[in-house]
């Protein structure tokens, strides 16, 4: 079953043999013009050690057959020439005593022009996370595929409801429209196993999408539909951990391949100890070795061929679907070092490329820790670009529905907090910035429903520093309780089933409740699309003085003033204090109202309301 | 009155002729020998600016002469030459015209042998915080005095109560037998107005120790006793902000000596605008330049004459009176690049020196962003050897009386958390850690009169890296409500005063509740006294569990395992887990109860309890 299935994902490779039983190379195909020259190919099959490895081809060399401890493993050093390889096919012949016993037909490809200098996502962008799962079903047909145990139940709020990739690809207008510019999906690779497999960090092959989701095609061509529309695709990847349904879980290359305990047992999610000079060394292992669930084996990016064959995994992703970015998961769970040889090996390829880490960690020191280039007293870098602001998330959390004023660092203060640690970060313009994600409570359920207060924190999140990131149906005002399990936060979005009551994709078939919140999102997005003053102009901010925040971004051509009153009360502004900001200005105009005001010496300012002003 | 006050209290500085009418010149006197050559004298008089100076003294070079905005005064830059100039009298001639006007003698003096090279506090000592007026009234006569405005009223909790040098030097014995090595008595200088002056921290001459403490020469005297009894001292200053009081706010040498508001203006205590790269410039102006409060002028450390001034006279006080350490008040809101000469002129002159400072602030990074030799995104290095860990008192300020297990991140986690942030301070051994100050909840307070709390806080404090601080009374379980005042939190120790029911100095004297206090601290502090292991070793911690904090501090000879219960149950702890830490010791000897343990492998621990336990 297996076999015959790799032959119908792989188009590249093809066994013209089966008396060795080989039943995996990987990467199934590599590209020529590659910085990186090395490829470790990682075959799979019974004894497949006992062969010796024959390769004849321009500009290809075998630099070392690696034999491991499962004798049904081969890791092939491969070197290939940047300048003598050409795209094309070639043997790789298997050999006992000088007879070649299996041949197989490898490809290596050319690049897609332009390839290596693609510009990954960035703070000109709009992020959309969505759950491929829950967002639309586009083709019912892959709801239950035969090679995976979980079939579709839309009645379980934990199990597979069947949105897939045809049903992102039938609504990047929708998207598009909205004003967003990306769209992280969590991930579409294979979980196969018995139950709970919707939410797809339990990967099972990481060369696979999994079939209910559709075909390795099938999200290359998503990825293309996408650029085409001028929207960039992130693709969710997770190297803490595999899936207890991997297929090389029933046959390990070597014990430490993963890590081992003696009975299942659980990390302690203590990611300081990483850092800690304290740190006691089982309380570290515990953190970096122990499993996050008995579904997901703990991988070890310290075993080296685990680690190069994941690094290639994801390189392969980008050059095969042609992606803009990156999103890992669980970051500081991972061996440190070994992220930043990865986050490196990466970067060195594609330079423009952005990759964002789930830093979910609570202080700025430690997400700016894990900043590219950041500076501190470990002389780490993690080399990774985009580390995601869980503090800022943890500030939006509860600052609008509080008031606060003076020492109590309370509602507007934690945004201004926030924003003025933004020292300690190499490039605090580069942080994923949100208010909500698929872990988290539904924004639109901390705000207790209140658009008012969703304006507030959009018109925040769309013009401070950073690259915003929201999430899937917040802009319809979709809700759901944290509280009441993952499923609930994860509901399916109206209308991406056949026989949906209302189809929220459709500006007519929405509610007036929805339209509401999609009206001002869309609206907002629109304007920041191609406002360079907020993608890269720098930001003045004040202290808040009765719940006021407020704020400027501006570069040599623009200036843009963000006033949020949080009071309970309607207020007026006098500006005289921003003087140093506004002195050359005269008039403004109020983004969303379109309102121009003339006076800019006292602005009058609603309660718990934003103004986004155009300085003129 | 001021000029003959002047007389009395300066020995070494006399005025020969009064036809100018000079009442200051200031530092009183110096030394030979000082590593730095430069001194600059302020010379305050009517007009004195109108005169030449002339000094005839080998070794002694007038450098420059500064007029200022004010005629009234003279700067004059002196080099003392290290090697050619001796201890002795000299003149300094005023003329005009070539005619000698005024004569007047100045001292150079010998230092004390050693004096470059005496060690500071450190963490080998315990420094035990009494605020003068509330401690000991050892001379009621000087209760009152002419040159003062507030008299001493004791039935007002904010009036000044009486308490003095004397009652310090009286009862250094029993600081000493507490097991504390290091008294920091909040400020001493004089605090000229007229009323709120117990606290100290409006001060009005920075020569001078307010009379109705004693004189310098008392204050030199205590420090003598207590270096007899191997007490140190630490000198409380402040840097930030004068006194309305000052003799200089009459006749100010220069506008920008202070910082001038049209009208009294508020700092906003925000001190994170100094490190915030979008800060606006009028909130960094207003925390740097604005005023604690209406006594208290903020002194403008960017002007280089006042901070001349202000530099020497730290020095002069070192020296004068033979000073172990320096705290300094509100350490952020001071102009910071002012702050690192400072501390680097201080180090300078005495390399083994010890200073802490006020960094009343949140975060770890915050605090560590203080310490000498940090290393921060901002590159700013502020020579501060010893900041005070405020995240650990926010931390202390709830953690008994919390539970907390796993994610919450309560109870025991806060303490394990603020060490684990250890990587993010150039020195975490160099950090003052305190359960409360003069400015802070009393701690009996927070623990709700619960000597098993106590205890436990204290078994902390007194085995974590850093150099411990306690407050007076607080070891006779004295309480104070925060809410109610500052002077709550002020008592006077009762036995400080002749006619007090209970004098709690005296063992026998104390109630068996205040001995109940009394005698664990003391048995714990003399133990800690002469552990290097305490003082210096390494700290290994694990993460809490069941409310359980357990580490270990260990060096090439000792090792000792520090268990927290913290939990409403007794415990069995089994200690395989700390393998790595315990797997070549047999037994153990708790410190307080002196039980020793030969089965290490199961502990029982009680309900809310310390074990320091010395592992044999």
């Amino acid at each position: 079953m297996r076999k015959l299935y790799l032959f119908i994902i792989s188009i590249a490779f093809s066994i013209s043999t089966f008396a060795l039983n080989v039943d995996r190379v990987e990467p199934m195909f590599w590209w020529v013009g590659m910085k990186n020259p090395n490829l470790q190919l990682l075959i799979h099959g019974n004894n497949v050690s006992q062969y010796q490895v024959s390769i004849k081809y321009p500009g290809v060399k075998v630099n070392k057959v690696n034999k491991v401890e499962n004798p049904n493993y081969l890791f092939i050093d491969l070197v290939i020439d940047s300048k003598s390889a050409k795209a094309g096919k070639f043997t790789i012949d298997l050999l006992q005593n000088g007879k070649t016993e299996g041949t197989y037909t490898y490809e290596l490809k050319n690049r897609k022009p332009g390839s290596a200098i693609r510009q990954g996502f960035s703070s000109s962008d709009v992020v959309y996370l969505l759950m491929p799962d829950r967002f639309a079903n586009g083709d019912p047909a892959n709801d239950n595929v035969d090679s995976q145990p979980e079939k579709a139940n839309r009645t379980i709020d934990y199990g597979r409801h069947g949105g897939d990739i045809k049903g992102i690809t039938d609504h990047l207008d929708y998207i598009k429209q909205l004003g967003a510019t990306a769209i992280w999906s969590t991930p579409l690779l294979e979980n196969n196993f018995d139950k709970y497999t919707y939410h797809g960090y339990a990967i099972s092959d990481f060369y696979q999408i999994d079939p209910r989701y559709g075909s390795n095609d099938d999200y290359a061509r998503l990825v293309d539909a996408a650029h085409q529309k001028g929207l960039k695709i992130i693709m969710d990847m997770v190297s803490n951990h595999g899936g207890i349904g991997a297929w090389w879980m029933k046959d390990l290359p070597m014990a430490d391949w993963i890590h081992q305990w003696p009975t299942f047992t659980r990390s302690n999610h203590k990611a300081i100890t990483t850092k800690d000079i304290h740190a006691a060394q089982c309380d570290l292992k515990l953190d970096q070795e122990g499993w996050f669930d008995t579904t997901m084996p703990d991988m070890n990016q310290n075993n080296p061929y685990f680690w190069t064959y994941y690094i290639q995994n994801n390189i392969w992703w980008i050059e095969f679907a042609g992606l803009d970015g990156i999103r890992m998961d669980t970051y500081p769970y991972n061996d440190r070092d070994a992220m930043a040889k990865w986050a490196k090996a990466i970067t060195n390829e594609y330079p423009k490329f952005n990759i964002t880490g789930e830093t979910w960690l609570h202080s700025s020191e430690d997400i700016a820790f894990w900043q590219k280039d950041a500076v501190n007293s470990l002389h780490y870098n993690s080399q990774l670009p985009t580390p995601m602001d869980f503090v800022m998330n943890d500030a939006l959390a509860v600052c609008f529905n509080e008031q606060g004023n003076g020492w109590n660092e309370q509602g507007m203060s934690r945004l201004y907090n926030d924003i003025s640690k933004d020292y300690l970060f190499a490039n605090p313009n580069n942080l994923l910035i949100f208010a909500e994600n698929h872990d988290t409570q539904r924004y639109n359920n901390t705000l207790k429903g209140d658009l008012a207060k969703y304006k507030m924190a959009m018109s925040f999140l769309m013009t401070t520093r950073g690259i915003p990131q929201i999430y899937y149906g917040t802009e319809i005002g979709m809700t759901g309780d944290k509280n009441k399990g993952d499923g609930d936060i994860r509901r399916d979005f109206p209308g991406g089933w056949a026989g949906d009551s209302i189809n929220a994709f459709i500006p007519q078939a929405r509610t007036s409740f929805q339209n509401s919140y999609y009206d001002f999102t869309a609206k907002l997005l629109n304007w920041r699309k191609n406002k360079e003053v907020i993608h890269s102009g720098k930001l003045i901010h004040y202290v808040p003085e009765n719940d006021m925040y407020v704020y400027f971004r501006y570069n040599d051509k623009e200036k843009v003033m963000v006033v949020l009153n949080n009071n309970e009360s309607a207020q007026t502004l006098k500006t005289d204090r921003f003087s140093e900001m506004m002195e050359n200005y005269t008039s403004g105009k109020e983004v969303i109202s379109g309102k121009t005001y003339t006076d800019l010496k006292n602005l009058d300012v609603p309660a718990k309301s934003a103004m986004i002003i155009e300085l003129k």
